[in-house]
């Protein structure tokens, strides 16, 4: 009656080749860095006036744009109070600048880097906060990327800094690097089984946070969770990224034990449960966000043990980005009541997750 | 946003045609007509001895297997106490002969006809139990051949009847022409509704009894309903044939006006169930057999409606038995436990509804 777990076999090769970098893959969607960075001579953005805000933004662009540097064109700019509800949208879904930048009511901007792994934003809760974002479990390559146009910065604009403290920002918790590090985990197992509480509650010892899809305060939909630094006083940036990458793993390593544990206890009922939710999405005629995103993370577990094997993870990330209102009014046109975006939203799952 | 109803055009033709049979065919799934009869020269069975009971079962056997009469090579014997659970199982899921002849612990025998349309209980609640199946609304026809069957009979053997009341049954409720007349129905309409409550009402103010698939005291699953007379004293066989006739055509009204209504209303929820059904059944990987008919009663809905055009009606109709316990076991085998047999069952729904 009892099957392999499809997970014993790749698991065994992982005790031979040492830790395998498939298994953060699965686990760990995005890694993001985002350092806090504020101009000496402008009050911080909660004091700041309209004609500062665009001094400030003016000399972010000059800086970036000039066009002896080599940022010019590998940037786009946004100016954020400018952009039509769903373009912000979009961006916020994205997690190309957040859902702060966009509520504020000050003068903001963001650069953007075509290839989407950098953004600039210019007048958020500090005056810069430069993030990279990559796919997969790449911290250290973040980490790289935004010392880089840190140091781009740095040679034309004098940073907000302090020998004893370190670089000085808006929120206390951000004093010191300026760093946060995050990571987007897939956790479904972690869930299911209720150990997410347990997670939750090691974690904030540590100083890590865990939070929904789309930072403070909102809720985990999908099993997505983003798992980040709490503090960066008092380490350095190696210390912040290498005590996450350490906490991830074992949480990777806890995620992968509940994965194999759910599906030697029932391997019917475990597959069962991933492939009715492929059904449903393929067959659905109208169908929330929140729903979606709920099926979508079964399938994604599916995909990741090798149980569902006729859809590539590609569709799933692509999917997981698309079907939000954002992207999706952008798609479908932007007067769309909710039960024309549900309509819209299961053709558009339907149709990708039959094509593959 | 909203499109024609498939019933509308249907239903236009229909006023044209005078009355479609189609609605008859897709709500009717099978018609049933029998007739309880009882020898004189017996107790009735409840007092009827081992003995007496051999020979009443002899005395029928010779009938219909008399090589001079033209029953013998139409018909199969089955000895009911020696048949294997399994087998008891599928003549009862099959509705070939009733759950209290299995159950009964007289001696007790069955005469089916091979093509499946006539079968003898013989010492069930009655000395004989003649019973006509047929599908869709062909109640005058099943009736044509009970009383066929009946006249057979009656040339060979004395049955118990008086001149004041008629054939004399062990229930009074039966005596008189000892017929009862039911149709199978598919409601679904009616129960999201909640209308089956008034119905049922209705029903039993005019002689009309509606129950679950098995007969008494079972509950209706994927919302299918016997309806049947309740007496069966003074009336004649057509007046009990047409007053269930009668009522049959009303509730197909009904169920029909519910139908467009539902769709009307919200066309996308109410596709949305029905092709989310199909998916969950394409999906699965273990299913009861409750949640199966519940889920096909959905599908069936969406191909009388024309919403679902890649399934066949047959195939729900073959799906409806075989994924029962019985059928189910004597494909799959006999020493299946519980989950093994929602095991089975989902892979059989899955290649079955794949194929169409």
């Amino acid at each position: 009656m009892f099957r392999k777990s499809p997970l014993q076999d790749r698991r065994g090769s992982m005790a031979n080749s040492g830790r395998d970098r498939q298994y953060e893959e699965d686990i760990v969607i995005t890694s993001r860095v985002r350092m806090a960075r504020n101009l000496e001579e402008y009050p911080f953005p909660a004091k700041i006036d309209a004609k500062q805000s665009e001094r400030l933004i003016n000399t972010i662009k000059d800086t970036v744009f000039d066009k002896k540097g080599d940022m010019a064109d590998r940037f786009l700019y946004f100016n954020i109070p400018n952009l039509s509800p769903i373009d912000k949208m979009i961006l916020v879904e994205k997690h190309l600048i957040s859902k702060e930048l966009v509520e504020s009511r000050r003068l903001s901007g963001a650069m953007i880097s075509k290839d989407e792994k950098i953004s600039i934003m210019v007048n958020e809760e500090d005056h810069l906060r430069i993030q990279s974002l990559m796919h997969g479990m790449m911290l250290d390559e973040a980490l790289d990327v935004c010392n880089d146009m840190d140091d781009f910065l740095d040679k034309k604009i004098d940073f907000a800094f302090n020998d004893r403290l370190g670089y000085l920002t808006s929120c206390p918790t951000n004093i010191g690097t300026g760093i946060r590090a995050s990571v987007m985990m897939h956790l479904p197992a972690i869930v299911m089984t209720g150990y997410v509480r347990g997670i939750l509650e090691a974690c904030s010892k540590v100083g890590i946070t865990i939070r929904g899809l789309y930072g403070e305060n909102t809720e985990a939909t999908g099993n997505l969770f983003q798992v980040s630094n709490q503090v960066t006083l008092g380490m350095s940036e190696e210390e912040i990224i290498s005590n996450l990458k350490n906490i991830v793993r074992q949480i990777i390593e806890q995620e992968l034990v509940l994965r194999d544990d759910l599906y030697k206890q029932n391997t019917y009922m475990f597959e069962d449960k991933l492939f009715r939710s492929l059904g449903i999405l393929r067959s659905a005629r109208i169908i929330s966000s929140e729903e979606s995103l709920k099926l979508l993370s079964d399938v994604r577990l599916g995909i990741d043990m090798g149980i569902i094997k006729d859809v590539k993870i590609d569709t799933i990330n692509v999917l997981s980005t698309i079907i939000q209102p954002g992207s999706l009014q952008s798609i479908l046109g932007s007067n769309l009541g909710n039960m024309e975006r549900d309509v819209g939203r299961a053709e558009i799952l339907r149709t990708k997750l039959r094509n593959d």
